[in-house]
């Protein structure tokens, strides 16, 4: 199995069906097949060769999809850029994995040009915008005309097909590897447990470098159903689309459904062809599916739970988002595991444990990530006789839901993005004023969590919290900054002089730090 | 991924769901693990080893369900016994592959008492009937009873799952290795295009050897669904058992289909509760297309075209069971390639040729075997280049239905079977009194094709029909034997000294031979 194979047989079976609908703009699938066949060629006549990784810094838009079926058309490995990110962690995951060709869109050509004066080998940079190409950059829509049709280099199977860049608990992001094989058994799997019927549209619309908007597009790829793409997520914009293309299925996270059916003009729009709305980062709240059943009756809601490492895990169906599931308590589970995902709960010496009894959460399937590239330890660490270990603590009721209690790794979650403690720690821990910190996740109505930064100053030396959060701003992501700083004399330390986290959170909650 | 996951998952979301029916004796996910788990411990202790190869000869029953799992659980390899095979072709399919122990149940102790009295070195025999164990077999209950469980050894992707003999064109059966990733990935790729829904009851009555039946069962392992099971095909027990179990599909051939709806007791039972009857071995005639459609009204129908070498390649769906598919020709299409099932057609240099144009059908996919046991050459003939060369000649429609207009292998199908003319050609030759012959299918109302031998006799010496066909019997299968035969003085021969079958063919029809 290999990932442009859905594109083969589309092109067989419905080459006329759309494939791509972007800014008004909609294309077959037997005009996919011409470009990204012609873009394949550019790729390899522009150095490109077998398992080169090739970087996406882009907005969604139907040529980030043509971008992927090209680079696995001519071989290569797709690594596309988290958006969110700052120019060094950018330049650090091109270089870890030695990324060479970089695509960039109209949004990202200023961080472009910081990455390219920054990098010790910058990447050969081609424009994939709608605008006018820049002076020193090569133009997507010209590789394509000026690049005869290749064959298929049909890759597949175990070779990579993706390394995405996740956040690290040792505050380096690490590349996760992931095979065709991987990719290629998620999509299909999840297609066996709820196709949503021939021919039906999704809407792309949470950004593309994520593995759970990735794994959607996958997915439509597999069974060659249409896909409609805004380039980020803007109410209006989706309301309009769903009513204009007839869309079927769509992705979200929580706080945009909030935002979606809470919007003024809501009622203004035909919305009769939703039958599906999947919604990942966290469950929702009961208010909030209350409220969503009754704007939008008929659409089946399913809550997904995965992580880059594993594509999705388990799904909280329809049936668990009913009156009978807010009372049991359902509501709140991640679901049961797909088909060919299997989902367990170990103590600390990795025995599966009772039913209702909390411990790690592991996952074993083809869906598993290969390993980390170029960290064989941290491999090794995350992959244990065959299972990933997530880091997430859990249990499993009676009949198999997952109830997800604690994350064992150190981690926030905030609007929807993994950040890892660690990562921000190391932003604090270069300022001049600093002397000890530690960054835990603080209840957030919006974001879920929201981070927060306690700080011990160094004797003699001052800083403001703003201080703080502007040279964290130069460093890391701007969702990874803190959002409030705290400053005290000392941590709580354990006796082996570890920060207690958890002493920090309850001093939180208390209105302490 | 690996064919006993299904059975975990099962245990984890559904364990008290019914997962086989068989005589009246209902077992629960639960009970079929803990069964399996024991079983697939009696079997390392009997020394069954990783990768040892295990026969079943047995009709259909909850067992032979139940022993497969328990072979993966323990790390080993089926093979499902072809229950139509003589004596010889038994031994040499065990031998070819050192098939050690052997599973047999009522219906076949003497063959079982015949193999051992015949093999060089004779496989451990294991009772699995209903009956009373014979002296000198161990006893499937009794292997449970005596054996702790033991953990799953998640034997899984690459590790080979079946070894299924099927003839050969050089007159020896060959056996077709499928791994977990290739038998899995058929089942989900089947499930990702046409899901019955939660819970539906699959009527195995097809023998489980074959890959269209065991195909079948693997989908329902694999979606953890329950089996219902009949020991053979029987009119009045199929149509009691839709009835009695509520059967949502089953898997026939057009001849099975024909018995059901013509059976004059047909009217008499409840079947409203079928969805879906997917039948292969041979499109179906109009006219049956069109009493089916009458008399179960509410049924989708699908035709299924694939081999052992493959599983299921495409299917031919409701939308071409219907007066427009009727009309347009597309009832006798063997439909469209699967998801993850790559179908072409190749001119004799491997390229592909336009849509309507004849050629070989190859194909390519997760689904494909990993080659013949202990055959080299053959299986690098077989796969050239990642494509499989089914040895069936066909075209592509504008939307790609496949059509089937030849077989380039010399081939008769005959009641669903599959039979290479070198097998009957080999038994035949080894008759005293036969100097040359050859093998065709000539066309039959119920068979589809039967086999007639052409044959010349050695100067001065005499047989007759009946001679020859029961010295064929001896050899091969009754359903291998010619049906009738033809003694002729020369059989026509090309300038290479190659029998022209083509000729042979159009004489038959003629009438003349």
């Amino acid at each position: 199995m290999y990932l442009t194979q859905g594109l083969h047989r589309s092109l067989q079976i419905h080459p006329d069906r759309i494939a791509t609908t972007f800014r008004g703009r909609h294309r077959t699938y037997r005009e996919i097949h011409a470009r990204v066949s012609r873009m394949a060629s550019g790729l390899r006549n522009l150095g490109m060769s077998d398992n080169d990784r090739v970087g996406i810094l882009a907005l969604n838009a139907d040529r980030y999809i043509e971008l992927m079926l090209s680079i696995w058309w001519g071989g290569g490995v797709i690594n596309p850029v988290n958006i969110r990110w700052s120019v060094p962690e950018i330049l650090y995951s091109l270089d870890d994995c030695d990324t060479r060709i970089l695509f960039v869109d109209d949004n990202y050509l200023s961080m472009a040009e910081a990455i390219g004066a920054s990098a010790k080998c910058p990447p050969l940079m081609i424009h994939m915008g709608e605008g006018t190409t820049p002076a020193g950059m090569l133009s997507f829509e010209q590789l394509i005309a000026d690049n005869a049709p290749m064959q298929d280099l049909n890759r597949g199977g175990g070779d990579i097909a993706s390394i995405m860049y996740t956040g690290g608990t040792t505050g380096r992001p690490k590349g996760v590897i992931q095979t065709h094989l991987n990719l290629w058994s998620s999509a299909i799997s999840r297609l066996a447990g709820q196709s949503i019927g021939e021919g039906a549209s999704v809407l792309h619309v949470a950004p593309m470098f994520h593995i759970a908007s990735l794994g959607r597009v996958i997915l439509q790829l597999v069974a060659g159903q249409p896909h409609v793409i805004l380039p980020a997520f803007d109410v209006l914009a989706v309301l309009q689309t769903i009513e204009r293309e007839r869309v079927v299925e769509m992705v979200l996270v929580p706080t945009m459904l909030q935002a979606l059916i809470t919007h003024p003009d809501f009622a203004r729009y035909d919305l009769s062809s939703l039958r599906r709305l999947s919604y990942g980062a966290s469950p929702i709240t009961a208010p909030l599916l209350e409220l969503a059943l009754e704007r939008l009756p008929g659409v089946a809601f399913i809550h997904g739970y995965g992580m880059t490492e594993t594509s999705l895990i388990s799904n909280n169906g329809p049936e668990s988002h009913s009156a009978e599931g807010i009372a049991s308590g359902r509501i709140r589970s991640a679901g049961r595991s797909v088909m060919g995902v299997s989902v367990r709960i170990v103590d600390e010496d990795y025995n599966e444990v009772p039913r209702h009894t909390i411990g790690e959460i592991q996952v074993m399937g083809a869906n598993v990530m290969s390993g980390y590239w170029n960290r064989p330890k941290e491999s090794a660490h995350a992959l244990s006789g065959g299972w990933l270990n997530t880091g997430d603590g859990g249990y499993l009721d009676e009949e198999g839901y997952l109830f997800i209690v604690d994350r064992l790794k150190d981690m926030i979650v905030s609007g929807g993005e993994n950040i890892y403690s660690a990562e921000v720690e190391n932003a604090l821990a270069s300022h001049a004023a600093v002397g000890s910190c530690a960054v835990i996740g603080v209840p957030s109505e919006r974001w879920g969590e929201s981070v927060h930064a306690i700080i011990v100053l160094k004797p003699g030396v001052d800083a403001s919290d703003s201080d703080i959060i502007e040279h964290c701003r130069q460093r890391i992501a701007g969702y990874k900054c803190p959002k409030s700083v705290a400053f005290v004399d000392s941590l709580p330390l354990s006796a082996a002089g570890k920060v207690l986290k958890r002493d920090l959170r309850e001093s939180y909650c208390r209105g302490v730090s």
